[in-house]
């Protein structure tokens, strides 16, 4: 049974994830690079914002990292006692969760991949999914500390492939991001009233969560808002495509967006929203879509 | 006000959607070039199965035929009766709708472009979504009309506006669906739960009507039910190009997926629905999505 | 026998074209919209600068300008003698080529699309080549005249099908263009040697026209000089691709082709090469190829 | 200077490059899996078939095998004796270069990766291009190794230079390959005549490799010789887009380019020449080059 948890990385998503674990557990320790942070988290939530060497003491210990070579380097320079869980749900990537997991289970220590979808607000109402990739028993055995922070909690395969599943999922936002971008950039070039035409492809088949939030909530009202950094999601992208090439396998639509994507993100404004690779298209032609 | 209507084209769609208008108008016209399929109607549902000459004497006309070129062919073998609205529920070309609404309107008839989504399930249940161009003084006219077939029922824009939706709607169904066959794929060839998989991306920001709809209940149940044929969405995705390309609109991604539909259309079998475009994808690769 | 020629678009290429055919006629007239022009080539090389009027009284009729659309506009305000040959050296739309040919000859005059390739130094040298579609007697009545500009004289099919080819060398000439411009850029993130790698593809499988002069007379030396502005690159490779999709066939490569260089000429300087696409590929990364 | 020089891997192209080395070396070892035809060439050239534990004695060994991978692996078996220089003439991985170079340093041997141009007609005629990357002083020493079996001979830069320019050289290749089968499929439904058409494009600014030799001798005369295999090229074009990828590079056109020939190689009959992709995409009409 999970006495004591730990979370590692306070950022957007992190801070918000962990002010849900003093609700289920007795121990929770918190940590973050800027230890500020982890002190006001201490405050605002009851955490406990203690040194590294003593937050990987938890029996459950997530992280919420930028990258994956972020958490390299940090499990690299720590000494983990055996029995212990690591959820990472880091948007990382597949092969390296196959690495640490090999690397950690020489340790006795479990590694899960669990990377999460559902943004800052899922965060904040612990209604995350979580996509889980690792050994089905330590699956089983961290289950509830997941359940503190998400509301849909999938077993997707072995090590990495959580971050497979994210990947692909962020791919598939992406595409449907530029070609949404494409299609009403035509209609709006002829005239048509988007606001109309986007509640018609709500209500048909060609919708998607771009067109049910993204473009209605960030494009169309020329907001933005930065949630998620447009080179986070070229990252992502380019996470997804490979895993098609280590497969040998044609991407002719997802290798095309991956190209866009980063193409936008290189020349975007620096701390741009994902959806801001709307505006790289629409630098292309007269019409804004508004 | 309405006192009578008339449906030209049985098929799969028009079929149902002329089953409702006994319900809201006394008199309701039905006609079609396999002539059985109207005296059927007849039978099962009160409508008068009538010639083509006296269908067209009704107050609206509805037309649900499989191309542009096959109502063009119809209007222009027809003398209609001024005050008549026409309302073209044929997935249609814009250029068609404009040049049909100019030549209508010398004969002091009203065109509307009214193509629909949703459907046979939605025809069946008159739940569809129609997406009007046109007249906005023929729209308010012609809505008690369209009602009887639809729930949303929207006025999108000018002659041409409604085909333009609906070409774009069924562009951005190709590109998810293709873009879904890739990363699906990518998914299984790394050993990924695919069932496990799209439960989390259906509660992710990568979802779409393909990933809800289509893919479970089409492809990875290998059904492929022949609905909504694959040289039709074909035929699609070239009207929602053409919309990109007479507005001088780069389109990577919406030009290269209606080469690859096309392309899958050409080597399809001859009766394929649209889902069966995934097959074209899976020859490419030793993988099958189920 | 062909004893007057006129000379219609005194351009960068109509001008040093016009040239040469005094040594080989007789009367020679030229016109161009800016008459000065044309009294000045009148000047230069002892042709006759003379009203519109009077130069579509010569024999054989050469044209050429900037769109097939100043053709027809020019073609539709004159009255044209019959026996008369019309050789249209613009990079012209195919399917305006059929329509002059068809309305030409209810005049009893021939029209030939007769586009060039060379450049401002092939039509100094008359060593062009011409690309002719149109009646083969035709051709052979005009193919004295055609001499006295270009060398290389093909008749390589009926009305249209010399636009068509110069429609296709432009393309597979952006096409080479754009993907010199990825491979190029990628050897010198790694550090290589760009003018000797360009040594080696030049005596290799990969060399093309753009490797073999674009890249080391207009690129690497950041020259750009303007001699074929890119506007009209996209213009030409709107027409290949129109060639494919009325044809019914996937252009994956030529379409997405097309979309980069649309989208290059749209964000380019006003006055730019066709080599300046490069720049807008090179606006993706911090890499300048020189 | 050099006494002696070893060859491994007597493929069609290694067979003929190793057909020169005795004229210009006394000592010249031969080496290949199948040892039968090491013995031929010895028969045949006056090489020395030796064991392989001999052959790596040599001052310079040649090697030309599938794959990076094959020559890793021969390396790896082997002691070799300081001073050696080794020229991989393998149309290699850049990264395996760098690694192998970087491990025969220590062992004081000098590693260039030296891939070849040229096909075996090249190779007969000790007219290849050899693309070099690696320790300038090592090219220096084994040029007058390398001028036995090639005419241009150029140091592309440091480790790993050769190979990327051979994998770009062969994308530009697979580029222009693609575009020619989509292009003159183009002009061939409009009705245009393929051979002036070529003839034309030969003489203009879209002109390639694959114009002015591989479309006439392979593909409109429907010879497809087997000389270098479609598989291989997949494996070069996947090599180059790896180039672009680790640096980050947006690849548009090339990236496209590898997923077709990646798949028609993966639905191609298994022993197809690289030209052959060509069928895959006229298995997307009706339309055959010819």
């Amino acid at each position: 049974m999970i006495q004591s948890v730990a979370f590692i990385g306070l950022g957007a998503m992190g801070y918000r994830m962990a002010s849900h674990l003093p609700k289920h557990f007795d121990t929770v320790y918190v940590w973050n690079r800027n230890f500020e942070k982890a002190k006001q988290h201490a405050n605002e939530y009851g955490t406990q914002a203690v040194k590294l060497e003593q937050a990987v003491q938890a029996d459950v210990i997530f992280s919420c990292l930028p990258t994956s070579t972020d958490v390299e380097n940090l499990i690299e320079s720590l000494q983990l006692k055996p029995g212990t869980i690591w959820v990472d749900c880091t948007s990382g990537v597949p092969d390296s969760a196959r690495t640490l997991s090999e690397t950690l289970k020489a340790q006795n220590v479990d590694y899960l991949d669990a990377p999460v979808s559902g943004q800052t607000i899922g965060a904040e109402n612990a209604t995350l999914t979580v996509m889980v990739g690792g050994d089905a028993a330590a699956f089983e055995r961290a289950y509830p500390a997941m359940q503190a922070i998400g509301k849909l909690i999938k077993h997707v395969g072995t090590s990495g492939a959580g971050f497979a599943v994210k990947a692909v999922n962020n791919m598939l936002l992406a595409v449907n991001l530029w070609s949404v971008a494409e299609g009403f950039t035509a209609l709006k070039a002829h005239g048509v009233n988007l606001n109309e035409a986007l509640d018609c492809i709500n209500a048909s088949s060609g919708k998607s969560g771009v067109t049910e939030t993204v473009l209605p909530q960030r494009v169309l009202n020329r907001s933005f808002p930065v949630t998620f950094a447009l080179p986070l999601l070229a990252k992502d992208t380019g996470i997804a495509l490979d895993l098609l090439q280590s497969a040998k396998l044609p991407a002719p639509v997802i290798g095309l967006t991956q190209s866009l994507i980063q193409a936008a993100s290189a020349t975007a404004d620096e701390n741009s929203d994902f959806s801001a690779a709307v505006k790289f298209y629409e630098s292309w032609s007269k019409i804004t879509l508004e």
